[in-house]
């Protein structure tokens, strides 16, 4: 019990490159598109142990160097949750003057799901497309979290830069990623029915630390 | 895309459905031990949307039972990371007068860390042992927040109740929970790799729903 390392940098490094000698075993073909999709995958896996993120995870219109550029500029990252937000570490967006907000329980989110027959889920991405400032949105959690930017980007109500569209589920779930990642919303999508809050801060996690040119930060 | 559920609590009836029939397909023999496991189990996969949490996870000591006498006493529930902790509902609790703390960004546990040469997970848990009162430990991401309990428990220097030991990851987790699942300390624990934040989170809203005689809970 003695033996076992303390040091979070050397079992960071460690996992790490466990993860890609996995994935040599597993696919000893498979290609990375780019360094940065790279960093976001072996992250998502490196967060729930499960290699079906190196398959799962989608990407469209560039929605990686998009999230990079708004958190350059101190932009907005929104989440659908509250474990979501708690997992995205503050550090560098902080070094940006990002801004990070989750308004599934704010009283405001409350009273329109109530007035409008609507989840809070839904509630909460109204009132977040009232910021000013370009927006991530990061949903981990709720299908209806998607479909709102969905029908609002559809609708023309809607300024949005990129979206991370990870929602674990059984009920909506998949459908609601496949419709994101075939939209014209720049997207990364987790396709199937698994992702989570820990898989959406993973990835926006990897997206910030890859700005700084780490791959391991903690 | 108008067809979609927007009521959260069907959403998590059908879920669940679901997920009880893929059980049955997936293995038919398989028997939960009690309806609380059962709740547990299923919880973790609703969360995961992973159905390696159906063999994966293992109980020892009655810890569930043990975790909802803490609950129900008003004691302390401890986690490792902020993640876990924005995952526990905590209307219940607070119906209780529970405490619940995450002690991992506390300055004292960045003072204990450097001074001692541990991980601030490890100083965080020696910090929590100081609360009075019944504790419940949930450890979602560091093992070596395992081995503190254990080798504290050992040491005779700590008071616990039971463990929620899930952490995911490469280097060390699998081994940290294999210890924690083989020790005295009641545990309910996520043999391999896989676990994380989420997964100990939705542990725990299983046992506390249970209590009320709820499985579908927001």
């Amino acid at each position: 019990m003695d033996q076992y390392i303390k040091v979070p940098h050397q079992i960071t490094d460690k996992s790490f490159e466990i993860i890609s000698d996995e994935i040599k075993e597993l696919d000893p073909t498979f290609q990375f598109q780019t360094p940065l999709q790279e960093d976001i995958i072996k992250r998502a896996i490196h967060t729930s142990a499960d290699f079906d993120y190196l398959k799962n995870l989608v990407f469209t219109g560039k929605a990686e160097i998009l999230i990079q550029e708004v958190i350059k500029q101190g932009g907005h990252i929104i989440t659908d949750t509250n474990m979501a937000l708690a997992g995205i570490n503050k550090k560098i967006l902080d070094q940006y003057g990002c801004h990070y907000h989750c308004f599934v329980n704010d009283e405001r989110a409350f009273k329109i799901s109530k007035e409008k027959g609507i989840t809070r889920s839904m509630a909460a991405i109204q009132l977040a497309s009232q910021l000013e400032g370009p927006k991530v949105y990061v949903i981990g959690n709720a299908p209806t979290a998607i479909y709102q930017i969905l029908e609002s980007v559809e609708a023309g109500k809607f300024e949005i830069e990129a979206v991370i569209g990870v929602p674990v589920g059984f009920v909506g779930a998949a459908e609601s990623k496949k419709a994101l990642h075939e939209s014209e919303i720049p997207s990364i999508a987790a396709l199937g029915r698994k992702g989570g809050s820990n898989v959406a801060a993973a990835i926006v996690n990897a997206i910030q630390y890859n700005i700084k040119g780490i791959i391991h930060q903690h």
